[in-house]
């Protein structure tokens, strides 16, 4: 590290980008400290985490759990905050120079601003918070010079490609998607799909909704709009390419032909540990990548009529600031119905896709006007998937 | 570009470098000015080039020829320089920033040297210069402040995977390999394999000493010295991998397992027009690289028993300054043997290896040391050519 020790602030320090965090954090003695951990009701988690790492606060949303963590590190000298302010204040803490914005859900959105909005180094895990408000998010990052780094293995990759190189010489973002457990194969099988079977991930092991959205390509869809603001590139020079090894994480074309790459193993803590050392990187002692025990990698064109939840991302991108938000929102109500059974597998885009033809009315300018826009487009969503039941 | 029109010396401009160097330079109307050209004997086409490319002066090195391009250019204000002197001129003028260095063979040396002393952008392309003298030339570059931009596409590829990038934790350069016409063959294959076999490489098209160097791999060997000295990594932390598509063009691990890599379709121009332009990009209006049309992309270890020529590479380094130049002196004479039809293909690394078993003795902290030691490695070649076809 080039700046000594770094302070880490964790929103979201219970969950799987916020343990891989602390992993990382702890194999790297005298690198980082822990200014503050946040989470959302996890009181056992969070409290053994801060005895062990000691930071100066932990910020626990629900009050019933702050209370318990409250009696657990009685005398240790940690403040417990609770609710939007705890959460807001380890966002934005003058004793954290990093915020790792790994709040799941729409619930990431409003302390990930306040991240940017304290000009911070925003180590960006939280899809919503981009796919939703990117438009605010970034034009606040412009103003406070806030720097906003991707722990998205695809856009930590695509980030990688650009530093260092001339951007107006940019031609394409290519981001590559593993397919999911689908790919290839045909309408047939995609319109019996159950939940077991778009559960098993042939790559990354990742929380319920996320492998379903893999498997829909929903995961792409929302990875486009984020790399559309994260990287300040129109939607039209993003591409998708389905590479089944997921060794490739994704890649930048130039103007001049060359196109640049991260590969590796597929472990977060490499994207992750990148965005906490950033510009310097760190020994994670993994294991490194053999490309010839791999021994070959296979790239293919991405068929959106059979997954249509692409073309629906990028009609969103132009549909203006607030359709990303309906959509992600739909789309969060309909994988729910899918995995309680209550929605076949090409019901997800198609609830995904009669919201947005028919979008509620909200502001799409402001943070509240859009998390207002994110709870109208979940109502409509239940409403389409209720009369699709009863037919 | 950052910095106005660039002026461009070309050594070495009539070669298949040279004429691709103009080809882009004549595409990028006001990006580029040709300041000195510069060719062994070839007047016809360097006449040709000078009244297409108007540059200061030209120089050709044999005095006849000089004498032809004279009276061709008579009247048109380019002046016509010959001998050593000229070359150097061309290497040095203050006429140009950005000196092409495109000789073949061990008279790209000294001009190549003489460029670095003057401080200039060096586009590489000639290998002799590193593989014989690399550390007297990368040390008089950090005195002059002199930046060698490699043309290799491998070395470029590196060059670009490094920009931008925590230098202190790389872990290995990566070169990639075809593998030539015969990876994958067995040794029954290898010892009887003709010129006109060695000479089909199944991807680039390039002269018939770098062709038979693919095929026995000692061009990755050759590669292999001169990333040591481009990028001042020490040669057991560089690795070679056979990757028979030639799209990868070379990768850089770092130490958090991240791999960045530079890939493309197989053109000379990308890198030599990066090195023309660096850092910035120019649109070369080029195909691009179709990574789902490509398909595939393969890596293999390379089989070091059976291409001796990359061992006899990694201990040439290890046994210190001089070797390296002794092994690239034998081996073109070996080469040139095989080519002829007085030596078998398998006999090429037995030469080289007898050679640098026994090397000759010369001074190697200079450069006339190193040129005289080329010289004496090559008649050392001759030797034991000769010996070995009169058993």
């Amino acid at each position: 590290m080039t700046s000594g020790t770094r302070k880490i602030s964790i929103l979201g320090s219970t969950g799987s980008i916020g343990c891989n965090t602390l992993d990382i954090i702890s194999r790297q003695p005298g690198v980082f400290e822990v200014a503050a951990l946040a989470s959302r009701s996890d009181w056992e988690t969070i409290a053994k985490q801060a005895k062990l790492f000691q930071p100066a606060f932990v910020s626990i949303y629900e009050e019933d759990s702050a209370s318990r963590v409250r009696d657990l590190l009685k005398g240790s000298g940690i403040e417990v905050l609770s609710g939007v302010d705890g959460i807001l204040e380890a966002a934005s803490t003058d004793k954290a120079d990093v915020i790792v914005s790994a709040i799941v859900g729409a619930a990431g959105v409003m302390p990930t601003y306040a991240a940017v909005e304290a000009g911070k180094i925003v180590a960006l895990a939280n899809k919503e918070a981009l796919v939703a408000a990117g438009k605010l998010i970034t034009e606040e990052a412009r103003r406070t010079g806030a720097r906003i780094i991707p722990v998205d293995s695809e856009h930590s990759a695509v980030f990688q490609s650009l530093m260092g190189h001339d951007r107006s010489a940019v031609r394409k973002v290519i981001l590559t998607a593993s397919g999911g457990p689908f790919f290839g194969k045909g309408k047939d099988v995609l319109s019996k799909v159950t939940p077991e079977m778009a559960l098993d991930h042939p790559r990354w092991k990742m929380g319920p909704k996320v492998t379903v959205d893999s498997a829909t390509m929903m995961n792409k869809g929302l990875e486009i709009i984020e790399a559309r603001w994260i990287f300040d590139i129109p939607a039209k020079r993003i591409e998708v390419l389905i590479h089944p090894q997921s060794i490739v994480h994704s890649m930048v074309e130039y103007l001049d032909g060359s196109v640049l790459a991260q590969m590796g193993i597929t472990d977060m803590r490499i994207p992750i540990a990148f965005a906490l050392s950033y510009p310097d990187r760190l020994d994670l002692a993994l294991d490194p990548l053999d490309l010839a025990a791999v021994g070959r990698l296979d790239f293919h064109k991405p068929d959106q009529e059979l997954f249509p939840c692409l073309a629906l991302a990028y009609e969103a991108l132009e549909s203006g600031n607030g359709i990303p938000a309906v959509m992600n929102a739909a789309n969060e109500i309909a994988v729910e119905s899918f995995l309680s059974g209550d929605l076949p597998f090409t019901g997800i885009a198609d609830v995904v896709r009669t919201v947005m033809d028919d979008p509620p009315d909200f502001d799409d300018q402001t943070l509240s006007g859009i998390l207002r826009g994110d709870q109208l487009a979940r109502t409509a969503a239940r409403r389409v998937i209720d009369l699709h039941g009863e037919n």
